[in-house]
């Protein structure tokens, strides 16, 4: 198995454990657990096979994928209500995939079009669009919208993946660097609040006010 | 017309009709209520044909089922206001949908793959994403977390078209059986409010609290 | 560059731009600005492609649309809390995105399957796809509930565009009528609150009032 796959299988397993997370705090049945698992642990990277033209997408060719999902959620239907925190847990869970799914999006965008921004932005996409089909399905409240550092982890990690891989380093040391460089954007954002300074602030008023 | 054939265009139908009962319940105008129609109707069959790989989708073939959504949407447009409980009607024909599209969706999964991991899966995919689609356009909570059963009489209805195709059943008898296994196991849901037991009860706190 | 590739262009700067000012009224930090800007900038539009079989889709085949996204969403950063009314803005250069994309969306469904239908559906579709995206991840009441008319000042274009290209009308002149069709609806009703009246209203109940 090489370092790209293990990362594909890695954020798969820990996106699904943010699903099941997410079901656990909404008090879903079993089925629910296995069916955000899935969602979540396979959405990034469905839609990145989908833009690219890779179809049938990934977990179709592979249904292990799937087995890994269901699993997770398994475990977890068990195991969540043992977690003090799981909201905190499933946000950890969250940098751990948000961080190999952003290199493994930048390798396939690169392999198959040798593009940086295209790389960069299937790298960021297949990142996000777990949590976020997560938080939607869930009514969470989407991680794209809480103050801490989040979209900025994955473009991180994946234009360093890029720079590196553009500049002749191996691939297997690329994505491990670039991997770190999510993760420590994400982490140090969860733990030390980290936020980007916003130019100006002015929140917006509600539509009817406007209209 | 072949028994799934017959399930194809009356799955269409009933979603399309959900998401007009949807479009009347918020008071949108008649194209408000053919959109969701369509969307609804054509929603789950459309990511199962992506992530299937065969594009372009089932209604750019044959826009058949573009009309049979526009007709389902002009006739609750004029007729909605007639029923006394639309969400309840709503719910019933939505467990129609789910019980012929789970059997589709797992049909057309095993043909194209031979898995029957992935038939399940793109059988609970097709018959659920409609009815998500549908609660997070029109602002409804969603059916995916309303307690009662939904997620897994798609899958029962999956598993045991899936199963029973495997066993050697002939399509129509499989398709049948499938579809009256998602619709008994939806309808009792709805009926006398089965659910789940669920392993231990502990609802999730607000994002806010627990950072 | 013809008349097509201008309007291209042209729906996914401005509705890019409506992305961007999504992310000031949530006050996101520049990557959530530059995230929501490609989001509804290209969501519409790689819908449309995906639904064809046009995979990869077009900023996969073309970057620079992402580049057109990225310039829009750091000129918002640095603008957007100039205009008095960013709400009002957003919808103005909603109506404009949708004008141009309807009939963009509609050439292309055309072109790819020759039917009327479908180019009218994925008219309407890759022009309301980026805002109903763009309302869905900032967490904005979606611009297809508001009581004005949306969708169909979309329909509206793509069907203008429809008719008149069956009719032998240039391509080019076909293209500028229906997105004039589109604005002066779309327009009309921001200006004047047109909207189609409604067959009968009976607002919804909440769904644990009926079950």
């Amino acid at each position: 198995m090489t370092i790209l796959e293990l990362l594909d299988y890695a954020g798969v397993a820990v996106f699904a454990a943010t699903g099941a997370l997410a079901a656990s705090r909404k008090q879903l049945d079993i089925i629910g657990f296995l069916f955000l698992a899935a969602v979540t642990g396979v959405g990034g990277g469905t839609f990145r096979d989908l833009v690219l033209g890779a179809a049938p997408v990934f977990w179709v060719t592979n249904p292990t994928y799937l087995l890994v999902c269901v699993g997770v959620g398994l475990l977890f239907y068990f195991t969540a209500h043992l977690f003090e925190s799981r909201y905190r847990m499933l946000l950890w869970l969250d940098a751990i995939g948000l961080s190999a799914y952003s290199v493994m999006g930048a390798a396939k965008g690169l392999a198959a079009t040798g593009s940086p921004t295209v790389a960069i932005t299937t790298g960021v996409m297949t990142a996000s669009v777990g949590g976020i089909l997560r938080d939607l399905l869930a009514g969470e409240p989407s991680v794209l919208l809480r103050p801490e550092i989040y979209v900025t982890a994955a473009l991180g990690g994946a234009a360093a993946f890029t720079a590196l891989t553009f500049a002749g380093v191996p691939l297997s040391v690329a994505s491990v660097i670039g991997a770190l460089v999510a993760f420590g954007v994400r982490g140090g954002a969860l733990r030390f609040a980290w936020r980007i300074p916003v130019y100006r602030h002015q929140p917006g008023r509600h539509p009817d006010d406007v209209m």
